[in-house]
């Protein structure tokens, strides 16, 4: 089968790879029908994944059709179209059973990074019965593909950790693809005042047709006084980080209200500052989190009752012999625009 | 009246001054009966502190007897016996109604700060209805004194923040009284294990008295280590800071476990580094709060059922013109062990 | 001056009064400027509220002006336009502090009740600071008196305490005022299905434009079943009883998933059969709540940022001395499509 | 291998049955050291549970050896000492996976009710993996007999959804077993009043030695009257209804103060009367719940912790040959003084 495979920094193509098989009982094989292309997956071509050997399979994110299940599988059979979540989960060890499946003992993060993940024609994911999501009658696949893991982590890491409420104002800073994602599902909760918060100014349009109240170019370096202006002063109660570096998480800490939260998305390569000194007696919370993916079921529900489109993150449609000029789309957003770009095999 | 005086920094001395006088329809006049020293005394004596200003009364715990009352007090009257709170809170500002009452807008931990304070004979307290606490019928006076400040703060800080829960791992890092406190009153949730840390062995005697349940100390830059094979390799849920430093700051990072809560309760004079090339991915949250004080009727009726004895945290009891002698014991506790100091006028 | 006054069971007449006055320190005397009816209201014209004695001035909705204030008022001055709340808040005592002002030992809803209220040019306003709020530059006066009752009692006794989350599904039963009122707010976090549930198909089509998905005439006394139908024999997260009598209350039990919450808003003049042989093992919770207004600033902003438009409930406008004929049409409300009707003085 | 078995109303004797065999992948097969009786079985007894057919071994309680598992078992193995929860959770349905395992799709409590249960001297446990727990080496055994039913009960239905918290006030109706469960683990949250209600004076003083803080005889009808005395006239924050009759949860309506919570626990034969006439104001919560056991890890680290002794609340032991003497000594609990009753193999 054809399979993007990273091969060490800056290094990828195209190889002919052996379909996967069934290894433990808890897998299923899937065969992807669409997959897409993650901030993440820049990071590891960068080489800054350790986790992520050379010779890999990439991708975490897909929908596709199962192909064959393990012996201890109950949930899905050779046919079932399903979602697949970026995230594996066992179910069954103590992280699971609270919900942070993202530190399962035998699972997390692991598709395209420790194992072999969805770009390719097929994907083994392990723990099936709990990590893949059947896909209802008559839903819009390339819509569930962005329910693999954007939409699960902003709303998960951004959203509820920056407990956004009716009537409550939210800076999000950085406007990629996972900073609209946030900016999508925070509107599930009404806040009155989203800002949307970049370098880029048609990032920041982009921003402003998918919902966000307020623009502003930090450019300049006046963002804080900015949001403090509109804000009467109070900062904001939800501050999100959506970029990863020190400059970003160090603006969150300039905007965020006494009683708020500054909640971390981003990936971050280094340490930052933490201006404790101010901010010890500001009744604040950061939050950090790898996306465990337990609201995906309630994600589908809003997809199919209309409440979110999240095709509007798709801007580019590829084929999986394509891959590498999508990872260029992908690669050059800021020139080509893009946001997420649908993979098909 | 006698009051002891911040002269800045470096100084201070014990003065005549008139006694106080309502200046707004809120305000009580109260007699001071007994009071303490705080740590934050001390950062103020240090010149820490700039809304402190030279010839200001410290002190901003206690209880007394109120001596008059402004027009618009309705809820005592002079004769009550009453709790002083550190907080001042008018009750009616939108961070007053949502339980933040130290970020009150006309409130807040004025008293010993920005306005005369409790180290003398009687006090002026602003927003008496919503500040002052009455003391119940046979309460003991001197535990009560531990409310007004110490208490609150190691329990809104450190506890509640801390999602202290039953059977649960939590880390106190700095046993001073603050810490201490803290370690009271996270028994109220029944954690499976209390870990205390500090550099002194006689402070770790002390929590172990206090309920530590184990004992770390950190001299030999092993702690972490330590605290890793308590915990099975875990860290702890709750990993709070109670000393204000960038070195302890950082221990509480390594200690944290993935899904658990740093807690802050420490007063930092400078930024800290924050870990977050590692932490992003750690599903954990980061508090900080200046103390409420919106527990203090839920730690009265603690007190008052015998849920919890303040007065261990009592070690020296000295009287208002020995005052300087009582600050210059709390200064070396290290020597003294003392903890708190009782003050009587 | 004019007022709406209750003489006794079914008895009610335009009174002349004098202009009240100041009574207390916290007092405020507001002019009326709008003001509206109350199912409350109908209910202590049958003679249902034992608290209402004859001779009282009814109505505890409206904006005004502030026409002069007590002296122990800091917040409001005369000339300030401001929305008077349903329930008067002394900010100050246990009840009020926790954030149940409904239950404040000196307030609660006591307007047009215990005191005089509304339904009149002029109404003496008790804890003026704690229960009025500063109308913001701009807004639409009408709209706000949708704020005294209605809305947050749909928003605090319904949506809040039914917990209704982004992609839940939600019943609500009795389509009325006030369940038209927590259909609005229940948007605020994006259920995926919102079942109105009325026996009049004219409410029920208001509904429908309101935002409800699905409708059911429970007419033929097989809503149950449809509601299983449409939620796949689960039924539903939140059920919402919007009417009060045993049958809804009894429907709500039929309606309520495993793992749900029955709210009640309806005002109940007897008791009710709780399947406690059925519903013991269900996992579910029931609530009641008498509106506290917490959600009053909230609701300002939702309103003014447009996420919400209150204007919609407000089917009828008239003048004070229309009053009775405002009775009439709000009282007639099945033949005249009445949901708000505003007074204007 | 001896078993006791249910054989209509009534009716049960010790039997001779085959060794249960694996039937599906998640199944195990354990021997079984220790087991005891619930209420639930003398309802069963009783012909009051339909889903409980004659013929059935009885039991859902207990502690063994893991003796055999199916193919899909992963995380037990032949020889591991095992607790048994009373409820079986496959993990992976949206009920499991919110933690509401009582509802899970495949499990439940079906042990010792839609399939063979524990009082024998093997049993079938299916979902093995996240239904069974592992024994920490040196456990005290008897103690974790009361972790599979009794413990979790009394705290997930009581004590969590009472909101038992510190300083709080707690009245638990009905000192039997799970009336004692709950007064037990109502302490890890140190309420400042804990008062036990029943009509015996034994139970009472069991009560006594157990925590409670006030003692209340209900025969006299006075109860509610003493309850309001003892809270200056509030009523409880948490009403505990243990027994499952309409006079006690009557009983809990009148003791709940308004903001508190009804947790019901009891198993309730009959429809009870709900006041809502009177409580539609009163900002209260009544809440069931099938144990779902998702404190069982919590409540293993509280019991090695020694936060907590589960063995106060065994009163006999005897062996399995001797179970018909079991259930009569458990039967007969009031002349017995019987609480739980350990059986061993």
């Amino acid at each position: 089968m054809k399979a993007l495979v990273y091969l060490g920094p800056g290094l990828k193509r195209i190889e002919d790879r052996p379909i996967p098989e069934i290894q433990a009982p808890g897998d299923a094989i899937v065969k992807v029908v669409k997959t897409t292309i993650c901030g993440t997956d820049l990071h590891i071509l960068k080489g800054h994944v350790a986790t992520c050997a050379p010779g890999r399979i990439l991708g975490h994110e897909g929908v596709g059709v199962v192909d064959s299940v393990g012996a201890g599988v109950t949930a899905f059979h050779k046919g079932d179209r399903v979602l697949i979540s970026c995230v594996s989960s066992c179910g069954k060890c103590e992280s699971c059973r609270r919900g942070m499946y993202s530190h399962c003992t035998s699972g997390g993060w692991i598709l395209g990074n420790e194992i072999d993940g969805t770009q390719a024609e097929y994907v083994r994911t392990p723990h099936a019965d709990t990590s893949l999501y059947p896909i209802p009658e008559g839903a819009d696949e390339e819509a569930l593909v962005m329910l693999s893991d954007i939409l699960p982590t902003g709303f998960e890491c951004g959203v509820l950790n920056g407990k956004v409420a009716p009537g409550s104002t939210v800076a999000i800073v950085g406007c990629g693809p996972i900073g609209l994602a946030t900016l999508l599902t925070a509107q599930f909760y009404s806040p009155a005042q989203i800002i949307a918060i970049d370098l880029d100014d048609k990032r920041l349009e982009v921003a402003h047709r998918f919902g966000a109240t307020h623009l502003i170019n930090s450019k300049d370096g006046k963002a804080a006084q900015s949001v403090k202006t509109l804000t009467n002063g109070r900062g904001v109660d939800t501050a999100i980080e959506a970029v990863g570096i020190p400059a970003t998480f160090a603006l969150c800490q300039e905007l965020v209200a006494a009683g708020g939260v500054i909640a971390n998305i981003g990936v971050h390569g280094e340490k930052v500052d933490l201006h404790l000194e101010r901010l010890w007696s500001h009744n604040i919370s950061i939050t950090t989190r790898l996306v465990d993916t337990v609201s995906t079921p309630m994600l589908l529900r809003t997809v199919q009752s209309g409440k979110i489109d999240p095709t509007r993150l798709i801007t580019h449609r590829l084929k999986l012999d394509q891959i590498l000029e999508a990872y260029d789309v992908f690669g050059r957003a800021s020139e080509t625009g893009a946001l997420k770009v649908i993979i098909s095999t």
